[in-house]
């Protein structure tokens, strides 16, 4: 007799119907079940993390790069330490599957304390799963399984994930995984399941863009890095192609679409002087018409919200829905949007693509000299030289995402992920290990700072155990370098850190990798050129001086300084001295 | 003119009469001006951690050991990780205030989405307030601060965080610290501040259990840990003395009344025969009066529910309610309870102490030779006899926790920390910062195991950094052994971990500390020795050979083996071989 499907079984079954083929976790007696499971399926692999928030970080990288993930851990003590990494992937679009064990319904009934629980005075077992819903998709895709709702439920939160891109959350009581899965005798409709646009929306919405299109004087399309998660940039390209529309890349949006591209005429980051080539900002705030593709509205995005284009301007194509001026239309379908509207246009729009981008913000070509001390824009021009097509470059919160990839020229086919909207700093060096382990065959480079690097370094180990060989750039600038420039005087100590080895690093974790020290531009050189070559994983720890404080971020403040004008003080005035008490 | 006193001055203050005088965390431009007034404050010291959880789990070791303590984090990013460490501090009984940072009111008001959120239509900015919220003391005492609020707020859950023993929250709208608090014009009554025992109760309940224990035939007391929590292990041990009562400890309990004193009979598990003495459970339970003081009742302190005593033998002293057979009486507290009846005897009880302790379960004097490779017991043999006098011993989950200072005998002054209730494994890596911090001239050893150790081990340069000097006992055993040991197979990969090299640790996290492998009984004894006399921080990793499952096994499971049967599995089938597939 046929063994009957149990309920992980099921589970996993659909979980592997969106290419996933990886889990990452740590292991914990109420989740064992799913642990046990996992390993008897010979399409998942289990990837053991040192801890959980490290793990919710690599399921987080995987999904972004795979297109969806599978997180294992345990009750309480396990689970609540990846809530960070969830709300991060929340943030991001990132589609999370989070597995996590807990008390078995039989031991529910028994009304007992177990460990990993707090102390109530009636136990309040699904404490943790209500505590997370609010950062699922839709803010209700976190379940009790039980045999009964398993396929419903694992159908339902699956297409709210796919619908929001955003993590799910499904605990398993420890007596559930192994039960046989009860198939519902009547399917129930699943919300959200094959959502197709209202025909008459649509057609209404293609029209009035086509209209507004061809009416406008000055168009500018702003994809955003969403179009990615819903497997839409290739409309948007084609899009692009056909109506031969000129587009500028937001902060978070760099390389969504390759920046090689003939219509590609620079980032717009509104008015902030770190990012907006001033000639980009100009044009694009001079448009009668700004087509956005799902891109998002946060500090970080906005030029610290600094956008001046005019409002009414604005078409914004959203995954469901889509805004023209001040008329929101709902239930129609970015995919149906785009699919209609490059249909619509039978030659392109004589408008014409500027060629604009100054250069001012970009990185240039290598400066300086060999024994020169390692500053900051030497660093960033070597690194920009460094990446090369097809890379995975994830670039950790800070210094990173805001001095280098923001202006960095991605070569064709690069990969780039930064936590940009998120932004919580050490995610770059677990987040990594996602990538690596879901692009086994492309080059996988981080380049972090020091004090985000310090967070979650215990996972460096992993990537040894499993084979993958990633490029660590670490830079060792003396503490928290945006602290630094942005908080009340360089000098507090909370800006400072533990005063690590960091070449040490690798050997400690049991990685037989490449590892320097590079303290001068020659050094630099030199590790980079072995790190080409190099058939293991790399590290390399590049000192910048603390005392550079005031090149990195003139950078980046040189002409806002707008969080200093709060105290009645100005970059100019703080940035080279210790003025504290 | 003097300068009007600030909102964070105003919370700093009321801390301050804690006696906390550290504040950990890690900084982020929300909660800059929280960090900025402890830099202010010269009675507040900084330590800043590697990431959140860590200083989370540093804040709950810091609390146990001084009362109370201060966590600091930024706005989601930040805080989000800290949520384990503060479900564990509830769990426990842990004092810690959470003081995180979030967007300015002003800032709210613009309905603008800031990094570190997630991306809604509409800002849900209190989101992850009201996350922590159910892990608070009495599930309300997460709280975001106002001028207008803050003198009432901050006395109500500082005055909820004493009764209750949990952990609160407070988060400050980044414009909000710096600005003059407002006091109230009329004050209002703070709840479960000046709590008082209603005196009719009060009379009622202590008359009740006087009578009883008077009338018991075989009385014994079980102080539970809690008392150290409420300042009332004095009071506890008087009327231990002036009874003449034997006491017994529980798991969790172990060493919050003194191991030497006469009155103690042993430790009290149920039926779990890795700890219970059969000689002190059959005494326990044939008592028809069981004096318990807040115990608490979960799997790892109940000897996985075996607790056999008659359940109306049964007082409960709890902090606010007392359990006298069938019967809660509300409104009496534990100090009161203690204290009337401590006076109500003015003799002894005359059922004295009787002779039990059979050793069966202690920890023995050292054996084997100084070439045997290392086995669990020989090791515990060792620890028993390192700790000394006033050392505080932080006891990580699992392997630590229960096979070790689950049956080590606790000479004088002791301080045991092991999170038996809530069990995250790692936490102790990290909570020991906070017990060296605290008791900066007491020794402050652990013991842990790999497993735990790799999830947070990126704190130990914290320690050196703030010039600490801890002793790390890591025991290497090849995996994580309790998993190795409980769930399916020992073998599965899920408990295998990347193969780090410990001695290097602490050179890399930049620690100038004595380092030593040890893999035979003689270099043991060598590096404790080394240990004793050493000046700096010293760190040992135990190699215990990942075959010796079964010494280890055995010992925790020899009667019960509980957990392999449900399989239809013992643990003699299968603790020695690998029968996987």
């Amino acid at each position: 007799m046929k063994k009957q499907m149990t309920v992980i079984e099921y589970v996993l079954g659909q979980i592997k119907e969106l290419g996933v083929t990886d889990a990452f976790g740590v292991p914990g007696d109420f989740v064992y079940p799913v642990c046990d499971a996992v390993m008897d399926d010979e399409q998942i692999r289990w990837i053991g993390c040192s801890n959980e928030l490290n793990a919710s970080y690599a399921a987080d990288g995987y999904a972004r790069t795979r297109g969806a993930s599978v997180l294992v851990t345990t009750y309480g003590a396990g689970e609540l330490c990846t809530f960070g990494g969830l709300a991060g992937a929340h943030a991001e679009n990132s589609k999370v599957i989070a597995l996590a064990g807990m008390p078995g319904l039989r031991e529910q009934d028994g009304k007992s304390r177990y460990h990993h629980m707090v102390g109530d005075t009636e136990p309040r077992y699904e404490v943790f799963v209500d505590m997370i819903r609010p950062l699922t998709a839709g803010e209700n895709s976190a379940v009790v399984i039980t045999p009964e709702n398993c396929v419903y439920e694992t159908q339902r939160v699956l297409a709210a994930m796919k619908y929001y891109s955003k993590p799910i959350y499904m605990a398993f009581p420890r007596d559930v995984p192994n039960q046989p899965v009860v198939f519902p005798e009547h399917e129930k409709k699943v919300p959200l399941a094959n959502v197709k646009s209202n025909q008459a929306t649509l057609l209404k919405v293609v029209n009035e863009i086509f209209v507004r299109l061809n009416n406008a004087k000055q168009t500018c399309v702003l994809p955003g890095y969403t179009l990615r998660r819903y497997g839409l940039v290739d409309s948007a390209l084609g899009f692009i192609e056909k109506t031969g529309l000129p587009f500028a890349l937001p902060n978070q949006d760099r390389g969504v679409l390759p920046m090689q591209h003939p219509n590609y005429i620079g980032g717009y980051d509104g008015h902030w002087t770190g990012w907006a080539d001033p000639a980009v900002t100009d044009w694009v705030e001079e448009c009668d018409c700004i087509v956005a593709l799902a891109t998002e509205n946060h500090d970080f995005n906005n030029g610290f919200h600094t956008l001046g284009f005019d409002r009414s301007a604005l078409i914004k194509i959203n995954p469901h829905s889509t805004l023209i001026g001040d008329q929101v239309f709902e239930n129609v379908e970015m995919a149906d949007v785009l699919a209609h509207l490059t249909e619509a246009f039978k030659e392109g729009i004589a408008q014409g693509c500027p060629e604009l981008a100054s250069g001012e913000v970009a990185i240039g070509l290598p400066t300086g000299k060999p024994d020169d001390v390692i500053d900051y824009e030497p660093l960033y021009e070597r690194l920009q030289q460094f990446i090369k097509k097809d890379d995975i470059v994830v670039s950790d919160t800070a210094m990173a995402s805001m001095c280098f990839s923001a202006r960095a020229n991605l070569p064709e086919g690069v990969e780039l992920e930064a936590q940009t909207a998120w932004g919580a700093i050490g995610w770059g060096t677990a987040a990594l290990l996602g990538n690596c382990i879901a692009e086994p065959d492309r080059r996988c480079i981080i380049v972090c700072g020091e004090g985000g690097h310090q967070m979650t370094a215990t996972e460096m180990g992993t990537f040894e155990r499993y084979g993958v060989k990633p490029i660590y750039i670490v830079v060792n600038n003396g503490g928290y370098f945006f602290e630094r420039i942005t908080n009340r005087f360089p000098d507090e100590d909370y800006n400072d850190l533990a005063n690590w080895n960091y070449p040490e690093l690798p050997k400690a974790f049991g990685c037989n990798w490449l590892s320097r020290q590079v303290t001068n531009l020659g050094e630099l050189d030199e590790a980079l050129g072995m790190a080409s070559e190099a058939d293991t994983g790399v590290y390399i720890e590049v000192i910048v001086p603390a005392d550079q404080l005031a090149q990195g971020a003139d950078f980046v403040f040189r002409a806002t300084g707008q969080h200093f004008e709060q105290d009645g003080r100005t970059w100019e005035t703080r940035k080279s001295t210790t003025n504290r008490k």
